[in-house]
């Protein structure tokens, strides 16, 4: 097998045992109340690029890290993001009606049946952090703390206030990367910070360097995320193309033009691989979830 | 002073103690997102009966508790309690337009600011709880997995569910009590449970007696909710009166009419209070909460 071969075979592979995990960790449909956790399993389940559990464990491959919280925090993370795309596509938000490819939440069931599912999927997330693993309880009561500060309104909610409170409005561009360093800077980051806790080996320096690294990774996702808005069509994305133009957003397109978007973009890689660079081969797989991030279609 | 005003100004004094809390561990107006956090403030801070929390405070009065970790679950579970109201109250669940005597989040902002209000403060309940305190870290994390058991899909947002879900169709009085031990006794037996688990000294017993405190009190709670929605005012409720009603929702006053409820709440106050009866003046707090439960007028 070719090395390029082999870290795509890692990818499929980490983003089915996401999967599975999730499947075994979200209350079954033959549990009471049934539509609700019905609703949880169809946000949740069966698709996905799975971007922040793969960055939990692929930071988790630095050190020697607890498999247990690797699990949890990969659950964890994908849940919170789960719980705000749910809350976000809602009407009263981005009003959206496709998402990974299927109707979203409140198409397929009803608001209020939405409402109740990402509020559940939030709690969840905390749920099952908080469960016993083989870290100190000292460690992993940080991990939760580290989840809550990234989700809440100095992080991702906050993120998502800034972003509803500018529709319409003229950005700089020093204003909307501090937007999307909350709305999804902050909780990318957080993935990264949840493997390197998991990890009881990993220093000061190390730490430092792989919070820098998801810094970058964070920016460039978004910016690309503007890129692919604008080129791709629905059915690549799996959610409605041309969203952020009809709706009057700020973006990076708008704001630097196409090819520069891009260029940034790539520019941010390039300074998200430096910081990883003196890891060697342990960090193999997230140097292939930042090249990820910017070939990405969807 | 009279016992019956040491309890009543212990009340107050416990109520003015959790608005101080809640506006301290409350991020600020002037940080960024302004609205998020001004709407954060506007539904948690100025009212509410604060049971939850008096509760926890009473609670932890049976033993030697740490009082960092006390505060922040009197906050947590109150931000939990404040946050499950925002979202109630939103037009696709229901649709009300006044709370604690102001008009309803969705109302006084809009409905986006709503949904994320109520996200962003779920999350500050987690984020709280998982700070360091006094406590042994292990004993942190329990108090973390309580609150989100209870929380979650098969506590309070199960219990949501399960009332939407049931909108017009008859109940019988197992399955009322069902969906209301998940809606509103879960977190009112966390707050209890909580108090307990910021104690170090409390044994099986103790804890086991507590918790069959806590379970009649959610009831009770319950009943006297269903009461007064068909007996009392709106001004005196500070919220719709009637409401249950109108929406043709099963209530323990349709199920077993208004005296007959009034009753079946004194009966489970009176096994509440039998179950506190063995810790004697260290309960007095929790006596006198369960007394003001049946004796609430909103």
């Amino acid at each position: 097998m070719t090395q390029a071969n082999d870290l795509k075979s890692w990818q499929h592979q980490a983003q089915a045992q996401t999967e599975l995990l999730l499947a075994r960790l979200m209350p079954s449909e033959n549990q009471t109340p049934h539509t609700l956790h019905q609703a949880m399993r169809y946000v949740t389940l069966g698709g996905g690029k799975r971007l922040r559990p793969l960055l939990v464990l692929a930071a988790a491959e630095l050190g020697s890290a607890d498999p247990a919280a690797v699990e949890a925090a990969m659950a964890a993370v994908e849940m919170i993001h789960v719980y705000s795309l749910v809350h976000d596509d809602m009407p009263e938000m981005d009003n959206d009606s496709l998402r990974r490819g299927k109707p979203t939440c409140h198409v397929q069931y009803d608001q209020a049946t939405a409402l109740l599912t990402g509020d559940a999927l939030q709690t969840q997330a905390f749920d099952i952090l908080s469960r016993p693993t083989g870290l100190p309880a000292e460690r992993q009561l940080k991990m939760v703390a580290l989840l809550a500060q990234a989700a809440g309104s100095l992080g991702m909610a906050g993120g998502q206030a800034i972003d509803l409170a500018n529709v319409g409005n003229a950005m700089t561009q020093a204003q909307l990367e501090h937007m999307h360093r909350l709305k999804t800077g902050a909780l990318i980051r957080a993935a990264v910070g949840l493997g390197a806790l998991a990890c009881t080996d990993l220093d000061d320096e190390a730490r430092r360097r792989l919070d820098a690294y998801a810094e970058r990774l964070g920016l460039a996702f978004q910016v690309i995320d503007d890129v692919l808005d604008c080129e791709a069509d629905t059915a690549t994305l799996g959610k409605t193309a041309g969203k952020d133009q009809e709706a009057d957003k700020p973006t990076y397109v708008k704001l630097m033009g196409l090819a520069p978007a891009r260029r940034y973009a790539e520019t941010l890689i390039a300074e998200a691989l430096e910081q990883i660079a003196p890891f060697g081969g342990k960090a193999a797989h997230l140097r292939q979830l930042a090249e990820f991030v910017v070939a990405r279609k969807n």
